[in-house]
């Protein structure tokens, strides 16, 4: 491709919205154009890009046996209103009437458009397990876009949807795709992490779900992260255990304390002077279970911080806030001063697991300021239950014991579910078993962010230039520069871009009218791994062209009859 | 791919919606599916069709010069007031308010976000011209979506966009890209014809269009088309003239006929036992022009039918309509005996041009039952202009008199314009020229319906039995069936099938569970272009399998040896 004739503008300043690197860099080099909020146009260097993780996803699928299909991106209500998510998805569907009035939503995702293909086409379980996929756009109706391609309200993404007679056949292809997915964003030169992570209240314990993270500072995600076990989780899902706490153990009595004007874990814990972990903290919630509204009391560890998730999957309960002011009131609680012993409230009390039932804590005593000291959970409250509900922190051990946990930040590049039979079942979708009885088929959804991998790879791979493409996801893999005067080395360059496109590589000709400090400075921003060289100065002085390395910066010289093959040859192994 | 672990379904039901053979077998065959109304998702054997078209597509316009972008799908509403299209889209314009009030639509064509994108790129000549292409996700609200892929509401098309600073680059640009559509289709096995089409009312005259219609019974386009001269174009802006008549001429007096009761030509001239030329048609029509409304009497020959997209064009106007009843009698003509000659109203009055003005017709007298005989135009009438206003016939000659004309039906696949400023114009889009001074770039734009494209082909090449791909759009180059029992033959049949994957053939492997004739069907129906059978009875006597071609029915028969070369060759060679 001859820049001459090219269609490429790069830009010196940061758009306003441009709040992370990959954003930035991106809108900089000239790879996307902000259509409307949250929309963006793929220009021609930054659709190869996409296009080349498209092709990889693809290679990887039809290698794991899924077959790929196109959905229309619009579908209609009835399908939704079938699985009950006509409702029930939110604000992020994009409805839409169409002329004759009927309900049509933007796809945010195709379970039920897909479950519909299946139950016309399989009806045994003989042509099961079947896995589809498709690349196409998405949208889903952020409220505030952000990020670029990141967070875009339009989108490109990979899914792809499993269906299976039992768990096995489920777990089998779940464990092929996972494998597809390590090659996937191995091969686009990710450095990711796959973590366990949550399926929501209504999942059942037994369906797994992982999601695809990408390491990077500026991620949306917390990861939990253990090196020497390899446990990885996200932290909304993440379970791990305290390092081992030196508790207070007494058998004396519960005791008054006067803690006038302390209301914080940290005022009352200074004041005396006791390490928070042996106070405890108190939260009055709000679950609702189809009508029925319940006031919750829960209790951490005085310097833990509780996970509203794992809380909300423990109640499996449809709704759940933190009660406000005047319900703590109504309860009977006094705000500052909240805790478990000589309760007038009916809350359920819920302890977090991490709390060692027989140690004694300060706890708020339901009286303005007054803590009571020495209260031991097992001895002075009655009737609690205990659940993991704490959030995981650096330096915790994993649940074995065995490792330290580290926090990392990730961007969600691709997720994998196991569905289980609710949408084959809302879809009255049946299939033959192999003893003739109708049975729903089990399904999984896989997902990839399309769009948000190339987003990722800048993220992970740019320097203060400008980009550094993986060599696997560089919408060229070589950036070639012509910086000559005389007819003689013109043809000279051109005949070189014409054997390096003989010989198959992708290459990007800068042959417009501008200096090297112009034409360098668009290279590195645009970040291709290989740049090649012709400067006239230096070739009347050496006969040789430069090849630099955009990622490590190393430059050596290259006589033209060598360049084909050394330029393939770096093609073959940088990464 | 091998059919056991696939995902396909034949069907022997016709859909009842299913009119037209291409909509009929592709649902027969398993290749889409009906997701909504007007509204398809595309299942593994139709993708890989569509992809293929897509693929051609991409590689000529990489080949003429184009550069691949794609643009949002849902554009912001905007754009759209910018060019003062989102009043005059119509209602095939899908309109969409976001969760912050914002107007979106679904992109029914881009001419505005690819201005807007050339807008913030581009500012001189020097990068001009430019030609952007995109493969992506249309939707127009159809009415009556029918007809399967071929008026869909959502389909996939590539649109691209040229810019320019004069006439000429438009000129050649378009040309090139006429050459690139020419070699797309050719590619595609398409029989197609390049027609000059109607640019709508507001076109200059020196603004070339052209529709590329692929010939098919079924086709919803008429073509006027002359073999001999190679003169086509679409019926709607066909201009042709009319064989030799033997028009009346005479110097005789207007005279009064009585006509009581026959109202039509076809009435009036029996009962004068005259041909219908010798008499004129004459409708009363309506115009708009901004607030301005004109009466029209339009006079024909008699056996002519007005094209009213001509009348449109030549006068310009924004609305045109027939006149009702009321306002027939309104303007003091007597419907069924309407006519040019001593008229009270102030109508405009338009010849159409193959109307010998100097010779003598029947024509209404404006009062009941009443005709005038021997009305010369050109004596008997005031104020009138001549235009080209009748609908081609076959039968007519070319203008320049040298063949005749047939009409055939076609399929429009492919639209090209030359859109001048207008839109660069309405988006304040301007560039330097070579001058330094700024001017409004001249657009041009490119349009095919590529899943129309895949449909297309399949009207064109089918019978009764089911699709005939054409080489280049089959899903797969062979189907490859297995019909044999031993576990020698099988494993022989397995490894023919792994020698033709890695050979590079595009192979599916039909070892499915059932009996020669159950095979075969589907086989004809899905139509890939080569047919090999492993029959176990026929290979005990030979030692050979067949080799069927689709479109011929010819058979051959060829050792296991020779298979991948035979198979190679015929790939190679058929169409």
């Amino acid at each position: 491709m001859r820049l001459s004739t090219g269609f490429w503008q790069t830009y010196k300043e940061v758009p306003a919205d441009a709040e992370i690197p990959s954003h930035q860099l991106m809108m900089r080099a000239g790879l996307i154009h902000k259509t409307g909020s949250g929309l963006y146009s793929y220009l021609p260097f930054g659709y190869k890009a996409i296009r080349k993780v498209e092709q990889i996803i693809r290679e990887e699928m039809d290698r794991a046996g899924a077959h790929e299909i196109h959905m229309s991106v619009v579908t209609p209500g009835e399908l939704w209103k079938e699985s009950g998510r006509w409702d029930a998805m939110g604000e992020q569907m994009l409805k839409i009437k169409d002329k004759g009035g009927r309900d049509l939503c933007l796809s945010p995702t195709n379970e039920e458009a897909v479950t519909d293909i299946f139950r016309k086409t399989i009806k045994s379980y003989k042509n099961l397990p079947v896995t589809l996929y498709q690349i196409n756009t998405k949208f889903r109706d952020e409220l505030r876009p952000r990020f670029g391609l990141m967070r875009g309200r339009e989108f490109t993404m990979k899914d792809a949807y499993s269906f299976h007679v039992d768990k096995a056949s489920l777990d089998e292809v779940y464990a092929r795709l996972f494998k597809a997915y390590e090659a996937i964003f191995t091969r686009a030169g990710l450095e990711f992490s796959a973590v366990e992570a949550d399926a929501g209240a209504m999942a059942d314990k037994d369906q797994k779900t992982h999601e695809f993270q990408v390491i990077a500072d500026t991620g949306e995600d917390e990861v939990i992260y253990c090196a020497k076990t390899g446990y990885a989780a996200n932290i909304e899902k993440a379970q791990t255990k305290r390092a081992p706490l030196d508790f207070f153990k007494t058998e004396n009595v519960v005791e008054e304390i006067s803690t006038p004007d302390k209301q914080t874990i940290e005022e009352v814990c200074n004041f005396l002077e006791k390490p928070q972990h042996q106070s405890l903290k108190s939260l009055v919630y709000k679950s609702m279970i189809g009508d029925e509204e319940e006031t919750l009391l829960i209790l951490l560890l005085g310097d833990d911080t509780l996970n509203e998730l794992k809380l909300e999957a423990h109640l499996k309960c449809d709704h759940l806030k933190a009660a406000v002011d005047s319900e703590i009131d109504h309860e009977g609680f006094v705000k500052g001063y909240i805790g478990p012993h000589k309760l007038s409230s009916k809350a359920r009390i819920i302890f977090d697991s991490q709390i060692d039932l027989e140690a004694a804590y300060v706890a708020g005593a339901n009286k303005i300021d007054l803590h009571f000291g020495n209260m031991i959970p097992k001895r002075d409250v009655e009737n609690f239950d205990v659940a993991d509900l704490r959030t995981a922190c650096k330096g915790d051990l994993t649940l074995d014991g065995m490792g330290t946990v580290e926090v990392k930040r990730g961007i969600e590049v691709g997720h994998i579910f196991q569905l289980g039979d609710k949408y084959t079942k809302a879809l009255g979708t049946t299939v033959l078993d192999n003893n003739g009885k109708t049975m729903s088929p089990l399904m999984g959804c896989y997902g990839i962010g399309v769009t948000r991998v190339v987003a990722a790879a800048v993220e992970q791979h740019h320097d203060e230039k400008g980009i550094i493409w993986p060599m696997s996801l560089a919408p060229f893999h070589v950036y070639y520069a012509e910086i000559t005067k005389s007819e003689e080395n013109k043809k000279l360059a051109n005949d070189i871009y014409q054997q390096l496109l003989d010989a198959g590589v992708e290459v990007v000709f800068d042959d417009r009218k501008a200096g090297p400090g112009f034409k360098f400075k668009d290279a590195d921003l645009l970040g291709l791994p290989i740049q090649l060289i012709f400067g006239e100065r230096d070739f009347k002085k050496d006969g040789m062209l430069e090849i630099r390395i955009r990622r490590s910066g190393e430059s050596i010289r290259v006589a033209p009859v060598d360049i084909v093959t050394k330029i393939k040859e770096l093609i073959a192994s940088t990464k």
